[in-house]
């Protein structure tokens, strides 16, 4: 006879197991990208593949499915402690998920992304979407029917929201985004017509990597990164991983002509490594042991680079030891390098964007991706649709393909619903702040200070513990009483941008 | 019906993936190795056991048995390419050797050795067997049950030789160690009471770890590393890691004190790497891409660290180089650096030995070992053992188990057998020299120019690209045309001592 001990004992072993490939796989991929040999590439692929197939092999093989039934059974499940319920929960989610593709309709897809991701990458080179075309049109496809196997509740864009951020759906983002974009859209525009613009021309010099890389480090350390639980590395697209909660990597890219890259990208991945390494100990070894959605992680990384980073406070502490890293360099005031980091402007690139206008190249996909799936537009028509639409939210139209629709990596990798978690974590991180700030009375004060350790306690206490163990609505209205409300956002940038541009 | 092609490419299949895991596991063990975080590392632990256990599964499974068997049928058997017969070949040695153990009393072993290694530690740092000697004493009979079950031929301890260089016997290494030990003992005596000792002390000096570094990167270009298929890094214990032909791995120390530590030490390591770079493509994504014994490896790290590395030919060409990596620091005459970089000294620590006595510390290593197998000799009778043949062989003895019977890892990891392979590289390695001598007759003038690419390419052609393909003596006999014989060490030591010492 099989005890619900017995079955547990097997799940969780089965859990640990399928964590186990996850950290091998984060390192390898860590690997590839922080300095492997160019000529292992292949051979490293492949066993990246071959791992990867192991890993979806046990995370989709029938016993687990029996394990996850008998668990179910509410006197049993009533009887797990909460992390066991959770894991539980999660398993049989994930689960579903992988057992409803057909394991052959799922290589194809694999094999036709792989390829979709190089086409995408000449095509961007080429400003040609024709080439591009095809291949997202048949993503579109396999995506539909991906979604068909799923099963829809609410709309069927809901059903690919729901991957990275648990939950969410048109209907909410439909409000909140509808709400921001109307706020934003005048709000850039009288930043635009505002005869107070900042002067930027002085960060334009060069700066020594060394220099650049030792500031970074000082930063981080103030931030209360631990560095005998992670590590700083370098690779031409900064990304953090967090391999377990005593094992966090960021890298960081320095640009000899820029300052200001590897400064606010290392703060970026560094509150992306806060919140990996302060995952409850209790977590560690289960799936549970990471960021609960993309759109939390996000609030994250923001809350750090842009709420505390971007700030005056900030910079009241932190620019006499910048300047004193680039001796004779930063001779200005110390107003003037706040306001040259805070220029807003509508431009056509995303991952350049400031602050303020980020939200709306990110909007624009949201409608688009929400077209495509919920009304059926075709791949043939985005180019027009991308252009009508930032003509008319950000007054700036994309002269090629290439710095258009082509711009971005994620739909030749089908991530479609992946876009909304960027300003979905401006907006939890400025609804955070807004209660931060009431429960760390002195919280600008501390930032002025450079005591940035309580805010990383809070912030610990509050998101961070519960890695997976909570869902991001919980979160949101566990920590400030209320669902996301775009309105933070709007009022935080309203004010910063008011003193800035003198509005 | 299953044909011989789907049973082919079903083996095929399940060696990638094999050899995946390995690719994997060795990632994972460089990184731990190199920088890993510290508070990550149980955690990583874990993860490598279980992908090992994983990988252990794979390998042992009867479906893979089962292919071997049909695949081993003689008319299918004579149909595979050259490189199929040997993966069957190699792949049923391993699965015989691996099937034999119940799991239940691998998995007893495991955790034992595990902790033997730890107290192994604290009892080299105490001085104290007694507290290791149970420990060892386990070990001991563990691995006789092992033998038992993999089967004896020849002597018991050839069962455990064969792991680490297969095909090798007591009755041989009997015979060409006491070839050695024969003549060894008596030159390193003639070689004490020589009146020519060489002048060290200009050694004693602080080297700028840059310049070192600089200076290892550069002598490793000259041997032909390829670093677009290969890094060097730093770790505590240097090491050389092949994870695909494209990708090879090395690890230096440097030592501010000691210029000689860090490039002796590239140069071996440098060595291993060479041949696992140089494997045939052919090989790659099998289990037979990696060196074909730890003595033909080991050949080749020694024969690039001191039949090319300590000869005069090279520091003629490269002694300038090294002064002005360090300048005003090396102000004496090549000859002299060259001598006090060959200094011959009786000592009690094996991995600090010269060229010349680090044979003898094998030579007693393996005595002891085929003691405790085929004579039964006990733990506790190994230390008087130890010190009794340091005092005969060496004529010197340890004054406390630390610096004797303590201070070598591999007895606590029962990895006994391995240490022959040491000695045999030094054999290996002048072997080979003494054709490479003929088949290139201007050998040591390329040395004296710096031009070391056709030796490399030499030994690709003769070694290095077969991988596991030909074993040892395959390698030994088909380049030299005779068995391994010490004779060429002995005459190889002798002509270079008598040069050093003037004997």
């Amino acid at each position: 006879m099989t005890t619900t001990g017995d079955t547990l004992a097997l799940f969780t072993e089965r859990i640990g197991l399928i964590k186990s490939y996850e950290e091998a796989l984060a390192v390898l991929y860590w690997d590839l990208r922080t300095g492997a040999p160019r000529k292992g590439m292949d051979v490293r692929s492949e066993a990246i593949g071959n791992l990867s197939g192991q890993m979806f092999k046990l995370s989709t093989a029938p016993e687990l499915g029996e394990w996850l039934t008998a668990l179910e059974e509410p006197a049993t499940y009533e009887g797990l402690s909460e992390i066991n319920r959770r894991l539980v929960k999660e398993t049989r989610k994930e689960y579903d998920r992988s057992v409803k593709i057909p394991p052959k309709l799922y290589q194809e897809y694999v094999v036709l992304t792989s390829q979709a991701e190089s086409m995408w990458e000449e095509a961007k080179r080429n400003s040609d979407y024709a080439s591009f075309e095809p291949y997202l049109d048949k993503i579109i496809t396999f995506t539909n029917q991906f979604i068909d196997l799923w099963g829809v509740k609410g709309t069927r864009y809901d059903t690919l929201l729901d991957m990275y951020e648990p939950g969410m759906t048109t209907e909410q983002l439909d409000r909140v985004f509808g709400g921001l974009r109307e706020k934003l859209v005048p709000l850039s525009a009288s930043i635009a017509a505002s005869p107070h613009q900042p002067e930027t021309g002085f960060l334009a010099q060069t700066y020594a990597k060394e220099a650049q890389k030792k500031f970074s480090l000082f930063i981080l350390e103030q931030m209360g990164f631990d560095f005998a639980a992670g590590r700083l590395d370098e690779s031409a697209h900064p990304f953090a991983t967090g391999l377990n909660p005593g094992d966090v990597r960021i890298t960081t890219r320095y640009l000899e002509n820029d300052v200001t890259s590897a400064l606010f990208g290392t703060i970026h991945e560094g509150g992306h490594a806060l919140y990996e390494q302060n995952i409850s100990k209790d977590l560690v070894g289960t799936t549970l042991a990471t960021g609960t959605s993309m759109g939390i992680h996000e609030s994250q990384s923001r809350f750090w680079e842009n709420v505390i980073g971007r700030s005056m406070s900030f910079w009241n502490r932190y620019y006499g030891d910048l300047q004193r890293h680039f001796p004779g360099q930063l001779d200005v005031p110390v107003e003037d390098f706040y306001r040259a980091t805070n220029v807003v402007e509508p431009s056509l690139i995303r991952i350049e964007a400031d602050e303020l206008t980020y939200n709306l190249h990110i909007i624009i996909r949201y409608e688009i991706e929400k077209q495509i799936f919920n009304q059926g537009v075709k791949a043939a028509e985005l180019p027009a649709l991308w252009n009508a639409k930032y003509k008319e939210y950000l007054g700036i139209e994309p002269s090629n393909d290439g710095e258009g629709v082509l711009q971005d990596v994620h739909w030749s990798g089908g991530a479609f619903g992946y876009f909304p978690s960027y300003s979905l974590g401006n907006m939890y991180a400025a609804q955070f702040t807004d209660t931060l700030e009431r429960e760390l009375p002195n919280f600008w004060e501390l930032v002025g200070k450079g005591d940035l350790l309580p805010i990383k306690q809070w912030l610990s206490e509050k998101i961070y513990q519960y890695g997976k163990l909570r869902t991001p609505s919980e979160l949101i209205e566990g920590i400030t009483g209320k669902p996301l409300d775009p309105e933070y956002l709007v009022q935080y940038l309203k004010k910063k941008y008011t003193g800035i541009y003198k509005l």
